[in-house]
């Protein structure tokens, strides 16, 4: 995959490519927990979710991209969706958190990217809101743009995603399958010291509880100790989080993200970094329940625990964060309403919805690794794909696998 | 273990009990995670660390008892030590976090019981610090009470627990071993449908990451679906959260802890009751690395990492609250002093002791569970003890014990 | 007002004493901003709002008392309100803050008293609400009770309010006007270094704005530099915060509420304690206006703005809370209902019950100041009523008053 | 000051300007609490802090700019200060603030600007931290960038402040004298009706409680009751927030910054627009105590109450933001030190820090006020001075002058 030309791809529903080979989870029979997924097993089960692309591959060093998932199909600032943010580890860049907290609402498209790119792509996001029919007269717009660090495989210094990406990703927004691994916004990153990505997962829950689905869509790129369904992933392939340190071997300081940590010295011998664990995921939750903001960050918090169960610690590098928002009718709400007659689910309606956001994130983060490939990028480093052969036979010797 | 006589039982150092017939986790083989744990496994690893309990058992339907955890075991109003406080899922009733956020500090041991208890108990507290030499012109007190909801076995709306069993908790707390199960402020808990109680494990980071030691302790009380090092006991033993909804049966509401909980409404059948999840945890992290407030709260975030392991979504009825405190002398605060000098690790030092507050919070979890004892109370409701033997051939059926 | 005997004392509207014989603010033709305030400028022009006082002084050195406010004459735990708390600084003991953050509702009645009595007031008020009709098989209440220290003139450590007076604060709870000074929760505190105790006021928005009302009630026991309208009261009577630091005076160090304060150092002498900043405040906000649990949230930080326009700076020693909740029918909630239809205030209909927060808080404050009477307490200690005569002076001489 | 040509000018050091015939409040005997300033009554007395400002009024329609606060003169990004953040109300768009809130620090210069302006500046800001001698390897940098709207005067929507600006401010700062009034990110904002724009003031704590600095540097766009020194500037001027409504006039709903604000329809006629209030205001607080970031963040909050005491509610469509810094060498921080060691202040030592950001936040939003000029912008429009003459009078009615 080193290109020498450019590589600018959007797509809406996913096109063949390097990542169409590798499995998702429940190809493999790795299935998470006991709700069922909806239709697509993808955020785009969510009614009125649409998800677009691009991926930048550009010559040897370029490796990124940006990922839009969009709450429904229209104007968003004009019919703004119900939202919160949860910050998990608040390592990260992203951009518009304080209003969605304080208003309890969304009004763009969520955009995720690398890390140094969120202004640029935040402009481009303007440029988009600023043109859209019936927007002229608007002067305030709160951009949310998330980001993990793509810097390892990506010449992230350079702010390579700018509003022809942008434009690109949103233009072919679509609400079919969701392409997952090294595409978008996870074109450059990684995760358990493996090749990250985009995953993407959902779940229904059963009808005597509401019926509602719960979709959730992340872009990978931290590290820890790899479980899968409990299955130590991690351990058997002799990659995780703090091994040299464990192991008694003297490790020297390295700053990645900005970060310490106690891992080799040279970060580009990937057998050698089998510990690196900073970086961080960006984890959307999308559902069709009407919640209020309150719950709606109940919600979004029930996606670190998802994380939790692939064997993150959140490491202090490491930026995770959680945007929820609802599609229910219900829950739009429109600026120039004094008073907005609504329905929302109580309270005590809310823990199918929490068992349903856990499983989605758990099984969202195991499609984004195994749908990854192999990708090398800056200065020749690589960062492998896990090996979907040794990965099997490990699940199956723990009986993670059906 | 039907008493007809009072039964008061204050023990610093783990005395005989039926819960000692019962495993701890690694005694079946049971390990989480890649860290070692310190001496005796249990938050008394961590130097200064005190605990006592007192277990109260009366009669068919007191089922209740309260947890001491002391910082140190010198004047706890005249030397307090960093602190925070995380709320994972807020529906509970601990005492003391507001100021605990605010200042940074705790001045006074932590005590653990029963709901409706807290106020109870917390009066005595105030008795105990009060009576403190050098206490005698103190006029506020931040006194830290948490709970879990122990109605289910024990007569909670006669909150039984007071002064006696509060200064008997508080004169017997050792750093020895901590006796775990179906005592103390677990005595009558339940968690994933089995019985609950209290649990304790401690890991200790590698030299090269500082050489500091994590330990928790945890009430237990909550629901999910069970699983340990990722082996699905829940699903195999057939009792689980959602479990008849997922199957399609009609259930009807149950309000359990005050919440909505879509189960089967006959509370007392245990058969019929195995998707029941609300509850709460309390847990509680301790170290001797030099934190400050800021990273002490990061760390008791972390504590919810270890939660989700062990299979609970943080049910909406689940008070899931974490509090950490640091033992190291530079952690140590007196209120007279208008400048201090002290050491605190930086951020970039934190992960390798995130990963073991994750660790030993899940192993916590599996101790409570394991070492408590079926328990008979309140109307002559049984919650059974997690079956030793089939438990264990599920965790070998997945290669999960080694 | 040195009483030898028992004098409890509770009134649902407000009996004649010496307080009475005091002006409240609009009295002596002081108005605060640009708002009307309701009928009886009180708590309790909102409607359904109940409020009920216990005053407890006996012997010579027991000043203190407790303060019921309930959001409407029923069973509050079958009938929640939607409610939020602000914590504006934590140095207090406020129970029952985390539920109503993660809930967004409030199920008691709201207490206040002094700080050490919080346990004991709270065991009363869950014996009240186990005792209500339908409240027979609920085992988890969350009691909502506030406190400010009255040590200063009040035996707390004594803790003298218990079940008692609780009873009897509830169970004379009215609608009429609320008896303000040294009565109830605000018989032993002090603010700016004179007496202070219970105010109330309210606000009406115009119509035009939605018509609603927002009512405040506050517990005064805090400092800080006071203006009344901004006219320099504080520093015209030579008595307000840090005033001997600024005059070069070398002071030392005096523990008040188990805080630093930079004052001299004999704490009787009240000529020398004039500078005096710590203690704290409570404040409760009613209003009629349909609003969920976030924007109660904001509504409450708003009080805080109308503390600071009275001169106080939010001392370090000072627990500075807000309790906010709605009233209105749309924004009650039944626990048993999965699904709520409601209807909400949108949040650009916010700003004026914004203003009218800040408005109403303000003019508590004075009130609590002027109708509270010299009170002599614990030691022989007095603390001084603010000297009408000489504050209407000073205020006229700023233009103050109209 | 219809400009038809680019005027960009950047200063560190006051130049001449129309602001300059303007007094600050000082100067008109205007003299909030009872602290003293520093030498420069500015953000720059804090030992370290540098301050540049771009104002760009550029032909009809362009008035905006950049204001850029250093903490020290060195690479931030490897001499990190202690900093946090508040939120008073998040409507806003704040670049930076998880990162600062998580790991307690600034790694940047503080740059204000205006709304939309927020990427194109954060990205000019990227520019300028990856050149940085010592920065040739970061990929991982927490841009801080504020905003205020000033869409009111300004073509907003072209976002006309890049590099250029970016550049010109941060090389041009200085710690001499701040440049107040309609300068930097204050060309285009709008206060209480008025002409509002960069204000700053500074107070040094009495020796005996430290002898301490704090400054405060503001950018001011809000609305409210204006009052001075508790004079009440806005209603005696007759431009205040709500006013029309109170007098019963029928107003319609008026969008501005995205927010319904109940005033009259037409937006241009400045006499009909008093009761604006919607807006922002950016607080920067500075301080030489050695405070750690827990203890900043409660400084920050007391911002919000300086404000307060200007007669602001903080309306609904207001992004009120306190960023806090420490530049005591004791709060720098390395991020290679894995120990630090430190001094911090106590928490009992804090109340007079509070007490001076009360009083410094006051006085720079008064400055603001009074150094800003009668501005017109964007179609025509004319955002009138606050009257001098006219509000020395009235402060001297109310005797809130010397």
């Amino acid at each position: 995959m080193m290109l020498a030309s450019v590589f600018v791809c959007a797509h809406a529903q996913a096109p063949a490519n390097d990542n169409d080979n590798r499995p998702r989870a429940r190809d493999i029979g790795l299935i998470s927990g006991v709700l069922s997924p909806g239709k697509l097993n993808a955020i785009t089960d969510v009614n009125g979710v649409l998800v677009g692309q691009t991926t930048l591959n550009k010559g040897d060093d370029i490796r990124t991209g940006v990922t839009a998932i969009l709450p429904h199909a229209g104007n968003l600032f004009k019919e703004k969706v119900a939202a919160a943010v949860y910050v998990g580890n608040g390592f990260g860049k992203l951009m518009g958190s304080t209003q969605i907290s304080e208003l309890g609402e969304i009004e763009t498209p969520i955009l995720l990217t690398g890390t140094l790119n969120v202004p640029r792509v935040a402009d481009a996001l303007l440029d988009w809101m600023l043109a859209l029919p019936g927007n002229e007269d608007v002067r305030s717009i709160n951009a949310v743009v998330g980001e993990t660090n793509d810097g390892q495989l990506n010449d992230l210094r350079g702010r390579h995603v700018g509003q022809e990406q942008v434009f690109a990703a949103l233009k072919s927004a679509g609400n079919g399958p969701v392409e997952e691994g090294a595409v978008g916004a996870g074109t450059g990153t990684e995760a358990f010291g493996f090749k990250g990505g985009i995953g993407t997962s959902s779940r229904v829950v059963p009808e005597s509880a509401g019926g509602y689905t719960v979709g959730v869509l992340v872009q990978t790129n931290f590290g820890g100790v790899l479980t899968m369904n409990g299955a130590p992933v991690g351990k058997e392939l002799g990659r995780y989080y703090l091994k040299e340190a464990i192991e008694g071997k003297k490790v020297s300081a390295h700053v990645g993200n900005g970060a310490l940590t106690l891992t080799k010295h040279d970060p580009i011998q990937l057998d050698h970094v089998s510990d690196r664990a900073d970086g961080s995921i960006m984890m959307i939750v999308a559902t069709d329940a009407p919640l209020g903001s309150r719950n709606l960050e109940r919600l979004a918090k029930r996606a670190m625990l998802g994380l939790a169960r692939t064997g993150s610690p959140a490491t202090n590098g490491s930026g995770d964060y959680v945007i929820a928002f609802s599609t229910a009718p219900e829950s739009r709400i429109n600026s120039s309403e004094a008073i907005r007659e609504t329905k929302v689910l109580g309270n005590n309606a809310m823990s199918p919805l929490f068992l349903a956001t856990v499983e989605a994130t758990e099984e969202a983060i195991y499609n984004s690794l195994l749908k990854a490939t192999t990708t090398t990028g800056r200065d020749g480093r690589v960062v492998e794909a896990l090996p979907i052969d040794k990965t099997v036979e490990i699940l199956k010797k723990y009986g993670a696998v059906k």
